[in-house]
């Protein structure tokens, strides 16, 4: 019987360690649900890009590696936690296995019954979002940090100029 | 330049109307989104699926076809109708154009400035969510009204069972 | 083991009714939970008392037949019904058979795996939250409709003048 | 000591009765605070303009009068009615007395104490927002009904070709 | 006439202090109602249980000891604390008098008009939430800080794992 | 063409130096709409004003000035930035330029297509929010940083009691 995964991320933005991890998920199971946390969140230092851009970047990236058997759903926070797996669940075609290194994550949906393995390794300390995110607003090399295709995203939603503006501050937004 | 459609239903299930109008509308744009709307509802009689299981319809409608240029997303209603337009671009992946019979969307799309296009035309006396509903509710015939890969996934999340129970009753939860 | 049972309704008020439901599941079961349903609602025809009123009528009630194994909990509704049964647990203290003989509070916990009872009868030709709403409106006898113990709520917070006035209209707050 | 009205509606337009009742008001009361009720609802048969759009209505047409003892604010329907007579009071300046002939919010600031008053009248049966919504749909003569400055805000805003298209349909938006 | 107190804390775990200070509280009052706050969140480190796990440790405990005068309500946070009393009010039966130490509660329950009284004292040195917290993620002694029903309550719903392992960790949940 | 201005601020409280940008603004613009941003916070030490007060107090400090020619706009905070500048635009009247000197406000408005320009200057060092909550606190002096009306208001709502209460605790409501 075909097994499905859920792989639950921030993609602010996705880059090549996602790629990665996802590969090797796409390894063990036939199908991967890739959830965009935090979907409500964009234009802030931590969380520059919109959930649709973020879908865009994800879906353009596995693409053009020619993957097919993946569904990418925005998955808003709740501050109710006790209802969050309920919430994954309404919003995502059936999965089997959730893959998660999150002690949260791992125990809501332990609790839960499912099946949770860890997320399989890639290397941390040279990708990661917010790596990027302080690359493009230093103004140095961040492009081979994401796929292509990400890479192109940004560019078309000027994310560059956005990711710049907003980090010169840690202010309320007036 | 490519071109992508935005194209929104509440597809309570997706059916064979909801995949003729994919097609003519595929045929017309590059790329196509699919905003599942009342994405928050489920399990009552008008809406008995989830947005997970109506995304899972979908995707694996379109894939039996071949199809591999769309995007699925799930949209919640928001009472406040003058955000609306921002809350479906901020969750969507970039598009250029709407199709939409329906005079609100059409409206809202319009006020904000986007070009709004008529919603291909299909046989809406033989396909309507309304009548697979009635079907299924009153034990009729109502599989040759969606793609296989619906009737498929209707069974397996036990739909059958879940409408007629559900659609025994018009009152309060309690 | 003991069982403890989960019976919700809006008690809009609490009557005799409910109170002949409570006595035949104390019956069955060690300890009760009684959910105060669309617990956010007062103020408007059909839900006339808050929470806490709700509340305090039930308590009441049960401690003047000596009842002490129950537990009151306001739930408020939730139009995300993919998530109601976690909220529900979530507030509840743990509960393991759920009485109800509405088809969709039926459906989602019979979903998610619970016992599900049907509720005793009672007469509810006699009692129903409606006929002793309308009786009070009406000016007509209606105190033998409820335990004392309501009665006694229902006059302390001034319930016959506020059921009287606003079922005078059934516009707009304005 | 000087005395401040609160007035709550919908003014879905703004229309003469509403202007005649705000004379009156402030022939028996210093200030004037105009509550703009369901001010999250616009682009709805019943509800067309924003509360955006209602407040300009208001303030230009209250100012072409040479009024400028009023306070305009926009104030959102809550479901949680127990609540509603707090929120009003934080969102808006201190006001001593209620102006009403609704039988909800009668009751509502009467349990919270205030002094409540009846509306003054006016010829309800020319005035009134549902009435100029239809003659703005059916193409009839509406201006007479409203303030010069409030046609010439709902032009301003395209609202009669908003109005046409809402109207044609009350289904749902897609 | 009889009095009843108002009562609220987030009793994450309950402990051997708020059974001190609620045994004071009823020596002083006739009744009084426990307001769980923070209702809606659990499952993270400060606050570990679900408002229906803290009902369950609170009534226990009281039981245990005989009283049987109390109501146990859970409240939810709002942000908007303008409206928090009224909330408060609607949630639970009716009570004259509130007992805080802190100074937002005492302050909005006084210009509410609310008599308000200090806190009972307890040894908050030895019992604190915290303390019992940071005990069973270090594996120290922490069951005779909380009343023997409340260490079953934890025990039961595996209170002990949960805590250890969301408390490994001050990362998002993913 | 006449033009409107829209300025954005919490105003916890409202004083010289936002009166000193206001007067500047209404030097280059026609109308201007100030929106009281955090709208629906009060009763905490960053922010202890309600809404309404804010609004009294502008409103009360412009008129003394004799200006009249200004819009006040209660705005809730939203954490969903991107749906942001639509809810601003659907609770205002029309405005064709935005003053800030916030990055995130900047950066909103003009991915929205608004011209926006830097805030007027004014004396920072001894104008600010944080500086009159100090003193109001320290029992310092105070009143010569706000305009008269505004001490008016503060002393009418008590505020200089509940900032001093307030003002001694930044633990938790409870």
């Amino acid at each position: 019987m075909s097994k499905t995964a859920l792989l639950i991320g921030r993609f602010q933005p996705f880059h090549n360690g996602h790629m990665e991890m996802i590969r090797k998920v796409m390894a063990e199971c036939d199908h991967i649900v890739i959830g965009i946390g935090s979907a409500q969140y964009s234009h802030i230092e931590k969380d520059p890009f919109t959930a649709g851009e973020r879908y865009f970047m994800i879906a353009e990236a596995l693409r053009s590696e020619g993957y097919t058997g993946f569904y990418i759903v925005p998955i808003e926070d709740l501050n109710r936690y006790s209802v969050w797996v309920s919430q994954v669940e309404s919003m995502c075609p059936p999965f089997q296995v959730v893959y998660s290194n999150n002690p949260y994550t791992r125990r809501l949906f332990l609790e839960a019954g499912y099946e949770v393995r860890n997320s399989p390794l890639y290397n941390r300390a040279e990708y990661s979002g917010t790596e990027v995110r302080n690359r493009i607003r230093e103004g140095k090399e961040w492009e081979h940090l994401v796929p292509d295709a990400v890479a192109k995203v940004i560019r078309e939603v000027d994310g560059v100029n956005r990711i710049t503006e907003i980090g010169e501050s840690d202010e309320y937004r007036w």
